[in-house]
């Protein structure tokens, strides 16, 4: 289903995230895309190697300034675009926008979270190689929507519309009917069982310029610091760096999803189902590593005495837990974390005790 | 209380233990008479201390070859009698008395383990006052009975006789009529209400001769080589060294208690009431650093978010804990141990499970 134009496929990879859900392996000095969770790579090398294979163009990364080593040394190769401070995924989406257009007026673009893993590489391969067709023919943006398989209240949701199968000749492509907030638990068991809403992945396709005049419509002001970028990018890189240092700043930090997607029109969907996952917390991965060892799951040298359901990660070092069960146990460099399983969610709480205690150092 | 014929004191430090109860914080490199347990100072740093106010003469440490050098920094300046292997502590003791006999015939010895905790330092040393001068006086074995504080199983009793205050003129002092091996729950709870019973502590009190000739009553073999080791150390040191390291290793492996003390005649014994703890467990540890903070206690850099009782020990980095009462959590070096207070008898589990692992490089 290559596109009839053969425009060129850029990827565009957002790497700014700096979230605690998986402290104390995740760090302010490194966040959760630099580690090595579903296996031997870092989540940010499988997904650059993934784009890679999906790419005709170039592979784009936007990070924060202060991770453009990191991301320099753990993806080598790759553009990267740095972003002064972080404004969420509108302005880096927009930015990246910005500078593929200056040299691809055509480009479109697949846009998708550096920290997410996935299981099925073929089928997403599949899946991206559809929703770049659907931003090429359609002049639409394409999101994948994942397909549930729990109802999960930690996701926004994508309600289904029509088919789109015939006119765009894709197959599985839907219209997104509208995007849906977390749901509470009941309204995510309907949606589990009515089979009419996907997980919204935060993977978008779509041309560049239509991007950026979707951001036009509905962030004018991300826009109006954009457009200035883009008019010094014309003097050469430095120079849009330097606007873009002082610009920055001020635009609003907005999701991509929040800011513009719920709003813009049209917005299709292809449904993808190649094992996906954001590992949001200990809990999810537990579930991807799960081994046969009586439900335990131990990533490193552990030992588990009288104890089943547990998660035990020891990044060096060695682990013993003795007589406790659906526990999650985390040995990362300095740091030490003991949850439930049940509780994964609440590691900002440790987060906050530690921030209190003045102990912000191990962040 | 001094004795009349003013024999001279020594202290007898018995720090050949290797245990792994307090595992991961003691190792095999590192026992736990070299861990600062009770506060700032190591336990055996804190015996020594303690043993240089109670005698008059030497402080002689005995210890595994291999520590020497531990000890050696650790108590600067005791005398070091080494073990070329570890035969239990009626070997460790007779060969002590061996060395402390060569340089003084009326020595006087107040063995001691290097690894216990005392909180009142004060009454202890009114107690092992009244024990040297029992030694001295009575021409017996006089052992320090802690009066007990709980039903506990893991503590072998002495069953208080008659009184021998009026002979000795020493204020407390009782026959021992038998030395009780660790009772059950129910025998435990009969001896703590029925006040006849203390705990064995293995405190000694005793003429270095008298031990000897008790050795040579009751273990013939251990005494058969001690005195060819007494023999060479009239030739030096080295002589003595040598022959050690050739007799030791064919020595019964046997506890001064069961092989001495319990068939010795007579014991005579001090009650002692002194915040006395082995501290043969991490719950131990709990119960003697228990602080105010919701029942958690927490040594070094720790949080607890939503639980109590918990033990936190974190020898270097940090540990959180969200969410778990009435657990142990330790990290010492490359090791963390988690396992329920009420289980840490069960530490050895995780010693045998990280052996069956390969795992022994964290012993």
């Amino acid at each position: 289903v290559q596109g009839d134009d053969a425009a060129v496929r850029h990827a565009v990879i957002l790497a700014g995230g700096a979230g605690t859900r998986l402290w104390p392996a995740s760090r302010r000095s490194r966040p959760k895309q630099f580690l090595a969770l579903g296996g031997d790579e870092t989540l940010l090398a499988a997904t650059v190697r993934r784009a890679r294979g999906a790419a005709t163009g170039d592979v784009v990364v936007v990070t924060a300034a202060d991770q453009v080593d990191l991301v320099r040394a753990g993806a080598p190769g790759v553009s990267i675009v740095a972003e002064p401070v972080a404004r969420n995924t509108a302005a880096a989406l927009g930015l990246a926008a910005v500078h593929l257009l200056a040299r691809d007026p055509d480009a479109v673009i697949g846009a998708m979270p550096a920290d997410h893993h996935i299981a099925d590489e073929a089928g997403w391969a599949r899946v991206v190689e559809r929703a770049f067709a659907v931003a090429e023919r359609g002049d639409a943006t394409c999101t994948i929507g994942i397909v549930p398989t729990r109802a999960d209240t930690g996701f926004g949701y994508l309600e289904l519309g029509a088919s789109r199968e015939a006119e765009l000749g894709v197959p599985g492509v839907r219209a997104v009917a509208r995007f849906v907030e977390k749901p509470d638990a009941e309204t995510a068991a309907g949606y589990l069982a009515g089979g009419r809403h996907l997980w919204n992945a935060g993977m978008f396709f779509v041309r560049a310029r239509r991007l950026l005049d979707d951001i036009g419509r509905f962030l004018p002001a991300t826009a109006a610091g954009l457009d200035v970028v883009a008019a010094a990018l014309k003097e050469g890189p430095a120079a849009a760096a330097a606007e873009a240092a002082r610009i920055y700043p001020g635009l609003p930090a907005v999701s991509i999803d929040h800011g513009v997607m719920e709003k813009a029109s049209p917005v299709l969907t292809v449904p993808g189902d190649f094992g996906w996952s954001d590992i949001g917390s200990w809990a999810a991965l537990a579930e991807l590593r799960t081994s046969a060892d009586g439900g335990n799951t131990v990533i490193g040298d552990g030992v588990i005495v009288d104890g089943e359901g547990n998660l035990v990660v020891a990044e060096d070092g060695v682990i013993a837990v003795v007589g406790c069960s659906d526990l999650v146990v985390v040995r990362s460099g300095d740091a030490v974390l003991v949850i439930p399983r049940a509780r994964s969610q609440d590691v900002r709480r440790a987060v906050e005790a530690l921030t209190a205690r003045h102990l912000e150092r191990f962040l």
